[in-house]
């Protein structure tokens, strides 16, 4: 038999499902512990001013999470600053987390909220050339590429607001996008077009990175054709969306064709009792950090109903 | 056939949901129309300080309303100053609006986001001292009651948040819950019994409320006991929870036991294609305004996906 501490509910992950519940979670009274590596994620790699949580007109992503996490920190939660490497489900009921760093945590309720990290391209050069012209990150590499001409491939919502921010530093910017149009927000693409720097290649699959010491060109070929064109440039910024970071808690849930983890839309509930999930990590949509937040709260108050349950029923058993 | 301008998008409301409909909408370059009497609805008549609004550790409810709204008008959306009496969906697919000042508006999609009305007891003297010690709303009565005591009918979230505001100013304060518990959450539990000011009465239903000009008694019955109780108090305020505001909306929608309209949990799709609800008019759970707004968002990205491909379908037609 474990040791460790018993928590009524344990949530993987700092970004706004992750904070939301933890507010919510502990103001339900619930002892609480959140893990997190950071209290950053997605937003905190925001390249543009986050312009949609109600209530701000206009604030960057950083900060937003900063007010988020200060919110949090207001209230009796305990934070463990790590990676979950393994979720289990113990014989009595609860949920066992060890850490990366092996620390064992163990609750009766969890929820997942670990968002999602950049996806890669899988092609050749890409590995090679990663922080020599390969890049996931905007913000953190943007400003490297200065007066030069860079490609984003990519042509959702994430690339268009790394568009907008590549445009204050770069020349030119190519933009390859694999389907036959672009899907970004419409507000993002026509700010995009407006900065005079874009060129839109449609139907147009990235294929290899070439280069000496660094990325010098991208190679890419256009549906139902054979021969492959290549684009002179100095930097390519990989924007094809995320993946669910899931790989700690794959036996307790089923995944959707896109690696999310299925929920009941009502609770945020997975297939395992007790077990929820919320925001990016999950098939919710859109991915929109009010909506993650929202569902942070929902997972929470559906997770303290189980807890509750869970609790009268021990104590049945003990009587 | 009607000459009304056609809108892409009509959100019905103005609270947490309806706004950040309003927000993606706007953005989404969609044309949109947002009808409401105020923005206020139940945020406004909050009587404690939000505390769980992601980022703000503590604002008041009229105050994060009108943070809601500057947002929404910074956008390009038109504003209508009134309530809809009755939406119908025409043979042409597209959904006519009417106001109860007999205007007509169209539109392509719908979302309704109306909220929730203060749920009456509908017991003998309710209507009649109305005003005259019976209140729906302790903000803005409450601070008539200082230094009496008072009644409050109910034992969620709401009775709680009452009861903390109404204990600034009454002497005491009963409770009168109708199951064997309160169910509000922990931390207002716990507030409120901090205050000392607070005798909570289970299993007991409101039966009449007495008096000669004003509100001088409120009659109860305990559950399976024959006779009645007496409480002397000058006031009762009716918290029973909140009925969803969906009169004008009848036969497009199916609603749950409570009254509340039906969706689609993934996408805020109402039974009837193209109409929408999010926030406390739909059966979501929980009520509270980080969900509203996530659904709100859900929504009008939903609406703009069905915007889209009707949009498609009538240009095909025309070719």
């Amino acid at each position: 038999m474990e040791t460790e501490d018993l928590y009524d509910l344990i949530i993987v992950g700092g970004g706004p499902a992750g904070i939301t519940a933890g507010l919510y979670g502990t103001r339900q009274n619930l002892k609480t512990l959140l893990i997190t590596k950071d209290f950053a994620g997605q937003i905190g790699r925001k390249t543009i001013p986050v312009e949609n949580w109600p209530g701000n007109l206009k604030i960057s992503g950083p900060a937003l999470i900063k007010n988020f996490e200060k919110h949090l920190r207001r209230h009796l939660i305990d934070i463990e600053r790590d990676e979950v490497s393994k979720i289990k489900k113990l014989k009595d009921g609860c949920f066992l987390a060890t850490t990366k760093s092996k620390n064992k945590f163990r609750a009766i309720s969890m929820i997942i909220a670990t968002g999602a990290d950049p996806r890669p391209l899988e092609i050749p050069g890409e590995k090679e050339f990663l922080g020599r012209g390969v890049s996931y990150c905007p913000l953190c590499d943007g400003p490297l590429f200065s007066g030069k001409t860079v490609a984003v491939v990519g042509g959702g919502n994430s690339a268009f607001e790394a568009i907008l921010f590549l445009a204050k530093y770069v020349k030119n910017i190519y933009v390859l996008e694999h389907g036959p149009k672009v899907v970004a927000f419409s507000d993002l693409q026509d700010k995009a077009m407006k900065t005079g720097k874009v060129e839109i290649i449609t139907n147009a699959s990235a294929k290899e990175i070439l280069g000496k010491k660094a990325v010098e060109s991208l190679v890419y070929q256009e549906t139902n054709k054979k021969s492959k064109e290549t684009l002179k440039i100095s930097g390519v910024f990989v924007e094809i969306g995320n993946h669910p970071a899931t790989s700690f808690v794959k036996e307790l849930v089923d995944f959707s064709e896109r690696d999310e983890i299925k929920i009941n839309p009502k609770t945020c509930e997975t297939k395992t009792p007790g077990l929820f999930a919320a925001g990016d990590v999950s098939d919710v949509f859109p991915k929109q950090i009010v909506v993650a937040a929202g569902e942070g709260c929902k997972a929470a108050i559906n997770a303290y109903k189980y807890i509750n349950e869970s609790k009268i029923q021990n104590s049945k058993i003990k009587d």
